[in-house]
Protein backbone atom coordinates (compact mmCIF):
# COMPACT_ATOMS: atom_id res chain seq x y z
CA UNK A 1 0.00 0.00 0.00
CA UNK A 2 1.38 3.69 -0.49
CA UNK A 3 0.26 6.29 1.35
CA UNK A 4 0.42 10.15 1.39
CA UNK A 5 -0.33 13.24 3.76
CA UNK A 6 -0.13 16.34 2.18
CA UNK A 7 -1.09 20.17 3.01
CA UNK A 8 -2.01 22.46 0.55
CA UNK A 9 -2.33 26.53 1.10
CA UNK A 10 -5.24 28.31 -0.46
CA UNK A 11 -5.43 31.68 -1.11
CA UNK A 12 -7.20 33.50 1.77
CA UNK A 13 -11.09 33.03 1.91
CA UNK A 14 -10.59 30.86 -1.05
CA UNK A 15 -10.43 27.33 0.64
CA UNK A 16 -14.44 26.21 -0.10
CA UNK A 17 -13.62 26.85 -3.70
CA UNK A 18 -10.16 24.06 -3.54
CA UNK A 19 -12.19 21.75 -1.39
CA UNK A 20 -15.19 21.58 -3.72
CA UNK A 21 -12.62 20.59 -6.60
CA UNK A 22 -11.09 18.30 -4.62
CA UNK A 23 -14.59 16.48 -3.64
CA UNK A 24 -15.56 16.49 -7.07
CA UNK A 25 -12.19 15.15 -9.20
CA UNK A 26 -11.23 12.54 -6.54
CA UNK A 27 -14.13 10.14 -6.99
CA UNK A 28 -13.79 6.69 -8.60
CA UNK A 29 -9.80 6.86 -8.96
CA UNK A 30 -8.55 3.21 -9.97
CA UNK A 31 -6.62 1.93 -7.07
CA UNK A 32 -8.18 5.00 -4.54
CA UNK A 33 -9.10 2.97 -1.03
CA UNK A 34 -8.73 6.50 0.96
CA UNK A 35 -9.14 10.20 -0.18
CA UNK A 36 -9.90 12.23 2.78
CA UNK A 37 -10.14 15.89 2.99
CA UNK A 38 -9.73 17.84 6.32
CA UNK A 39 -9.64 21.91 7.09
CA UNK A 40 -7.44 22.99 9.39
CA UNK A 41 -8.62 24.32 12.33
CA UNK A 42 -6.32 26.80 13.25
CA UNK A 43 -5.42 28.21 9.91
CA UNK A 44 -8.26 28.81 7.81
CA UNK A 45 -5.90 28.59 4.46
CA UNK A 46 -4.53 25.14 4.73
CA UNK A 47 -6.15 22.10 3.89
CA UNK A 48 -4.97 18.51 4.84
CA UNK A 49 -5.23 15.25 2.50
CA UNK A 50 -4.60 11.91 3.65
CA UNK A 51 -4.26 9.20 0.92
CA UNK A 52 -4.15 5.84 0.76
CA UNK A 53 -3.73 4.05 -2.29
CA UNK A 54 -3.41 0.26 -3.67
CA UNK A 55 0.28 1.37 -5.39
CA UNK A 56 2.21 4.00 -5.83
CA UNK A 57 1.66 3.78 -9.24
CA UNK A 58 -2.13 3.77 -9.10
CA UNK A 59 -1.38 7.04 -7.35
CA UNK A 60 0.53 8.38 -10.34
CA UNK A 61 -1.49 7.26 -13.09
CA UNK A 62 -4.48 8.86 -11.02
CA UNK A 63 -3.12 12.26 -12.26
CA UNK A 64 -3.72 11.31 -16.04
CA UNK A 65 -7.30 11.32 -14.90
CA UNK A 66 -9.26 13.73 -17.11
CA UNK A 67 -11.58 13.81 -13.93
CA UNK A 68 -8.38 14.69 -11.96
CA UNK A 69 -6.68 17.02 -14.32
CA UNK A 70 -10.25 19.04 -14.40
CA UNK A 71 -10.35 19.61 -10.78
CA UNK A 72 -6.83 20.62 -10.67
CA UNK A 73 -7.93 23.25 -13.49
CA UNK A 74 -10.38 24.63 -11.10
CA UNK A 75 -8.41 24.52 -7.71
CA UNK A 76 -5.01 26.19 -9.10
CA UNK A 77 -6.19 29.65 -9.25
CA UNK A 78 -7.39 29.14 -5.75
CA UNK A 79 -3.90 27.57 -4.30
CA UNK A 80 -1.06 29.16 -2.54
CA UNK A 81 1.21 26.45 -2.56
CA UNK A 82 2.11 23.27 -0.82
CA UNK A 83 3.68 22.48 2.41
CA UNK A 84 4.08 19.06 4.23
CA UNK A 85 3.79 16.01 1.99
CA UNK A 86 4.72 12.95 3.81
CA UNK A 87 5.09 9.88 2.13
CA UNK A 88 3.80 6.89 3.74
CA UNK A 89 3.37 3.25 4.08
CA UNK A 90 -0.61 2.34 5.59
CA UNK A 91 -1.25 -0.44 7.76
CA UNK A 92 -4.60 -1.63 7.63
CA UNK A 93 -5.60 -4.01 10.31
CA UNK A 94 -6.52 -7.36 9.55
CA UNK B 1 -17.06 16.29 12.86
CA UNK B 2 -13.15 16.22 14.24
CA UNK B 3 -10.55 14.67 13.16
CA UNK B 4 -6.56 14.78 14.16
CA UNK B 5 -3.22 13.86 12.18
CA UNK B 6 -0.68 13.29 14.19
CA UNK B 7 2.98 12.00 14.41
CA UNK B 8 4.63 9.44 16.83
CA UNK B 9 8.17 8.76 17.43
CA UNK B 10 9.38 5.77 18.17
CA UNK B 11 12.52 4.13 19.54
CA UNK B 12 14.55 2.69 16.55
CA UNK B 13 13.46 -0.61 15.67
CA UNK B 14 10.55 -0.44 18.11
CA UNK B 15 7.77 1.02 15.38
CA UNK B 16 6.31 -2.42 14.60
CA UNK B 17 5.73 -3.12 18.53
CA UNK B 18 3.78 0.77 18.90
CA UNK B 19 1.78 -0.38 15.85
CA UNK B 20 0.85 -3.56 17.04
CA UNK B 21 -0.65 -1.91 20.23
CA UNK B 22 -2.03 1.16 18.12
CA UNK B 23 -4.47 -1.43 15.74
CA UNK B 24 -5.14 -3.37 18.95
CA UNK B 25 -6.08 -0.53 21.31
CA UNK B 26 -8.17 1.56 18.27
CA UNK B 27 -11.16 -1.01 17.58
CA UNK B 28 -14.37 -0.13 18.83
CA UNK B 29 -13.73 3.28 19.90
CA UNK B 30 -17.48 4.92 19.80
CA UNK B 31 -17.82 7.72 17.61
CA UNK B 32 -14.46 6.96 15.92
CA UNK B 33 -15.17 7.23 11.89
CA UNK B 34 -11.58 6.82 10.53
CA UNK B 35 -8.65 5.48 12.12
CA UNK B 36 -5.50 4.84 9.85
CA UNK B 37 -2.20 4.11 10.68
CA UNK B 38 0.81 4.62 8.69
CA UNK B 39 4.67 4.14 8.41
CA UNK B 40 6.36 7.07 7.51
CA UNK B 41 8.78 6.23 4.19
CA UNK B 42 11.36 7.79 4.53
CA UNK B 43 12.12 7.97 8.16
CA UNK B 44 12.01 4.19 10.35
CA UNK B 45 10.93 5.29 13.75
CA UNK B 46 8.13 7.49 12.28
CA UNK B 47 4.15 6.52 12.76
CA UNK B 48 1.39 9.04 11.01
CA UNK B 49 -1.88 8.65 12.45
CA UNK B 50 -5.20 10.32 10.74
CA UNK B 51 -8.04 9.98 12.76
CA UNK B 52 -12.00 11.34 11.95
CA UNK B 53 -14.33 11.19 14.80
CA UNK B 54 -17.70 12.07 15.26
CA UNK B 55 -16.84 15.06 17.59
CA UNK B 56 -13.71 16.02 19.65
CA UNK B 57 -15.60 14.59 22.60
CA UNK B 58 -15.82 11.25 20.87
CA UNK B 59 -12.30 11.68 20.73
CA UNK B 60 -11.68 12.74 24.25
CA UNK B 61 -13.86 9.87 25.96
CA UNK B 62 -12.04 7.59 23.97
CA UNK B 63 -8.75 8.50 25.86
CA UNK B 64 -10.75 6.67 28.61
CA UNK B 65 -11.80 3.18 26.94
CA UNK B 66 -9.90 0.57 28.91
CA UNK B 67 -8.52 -0.75 25.60
CA UNK B 68 -7.35 2.44 24.47
CA UNK B 69 -5.77 2.50 27.74
CA UNK B 70 -4.16 -1.10 27.43
CA UNK B 71 -3.04 -0.06 24.32
CA UNK B 72 -1.17 3.12 25.75
CA UNK B 73 0.49 1.54 28.61
CA UNK B 74 1.54 -1.73 25.89
CA UNK B 75 3.35 1.46 23.28
CA UNK B 76 4.43 3.63 26.07
CA UNK B 77 8.19 1.82 26.54
CA UNK B 78 8.78 2.06 23.16
CA UNK B 79 7.18 5.75 22.54
CA UNK B 80 10.34 8.31 21.97
CA UNK B 81 8.18 11.35 21.51
CA UNK B 82 5.58 13.12 19.52
CA UNK B 83 6.16 15.79 16.82
CA UNK B 84 3.31 17.31 14.40
CA UNK B 85 -0.20 17.06 15.67
CA UNK B 86 -2.94 18.76 13.93
CA UNK B 87 -6.40 19.41 14.35
CA UNK B 88 -8.85 19.36 11.81
CA UNK B 89 -12.14 19.53 10.64
CA UNK B 90 -12.68 16.56 7.74
CA UNK B 91 -14.73 17.14 4.80
CA UNK B 92 -16.52 14.00 3.48
CA UNK B 93 -18.34 13.88 0.14
CA UNK B 94 -21.88 13.28 0.17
Amino acid sequence: MYGLISQMKTLPGRRNEVIAALLAGSKDMPGNITYLIAEDMEDKTLIWITEVWRTKTDHANSLQLESVQEAIGKARPHINGFGTRIETRPVISD
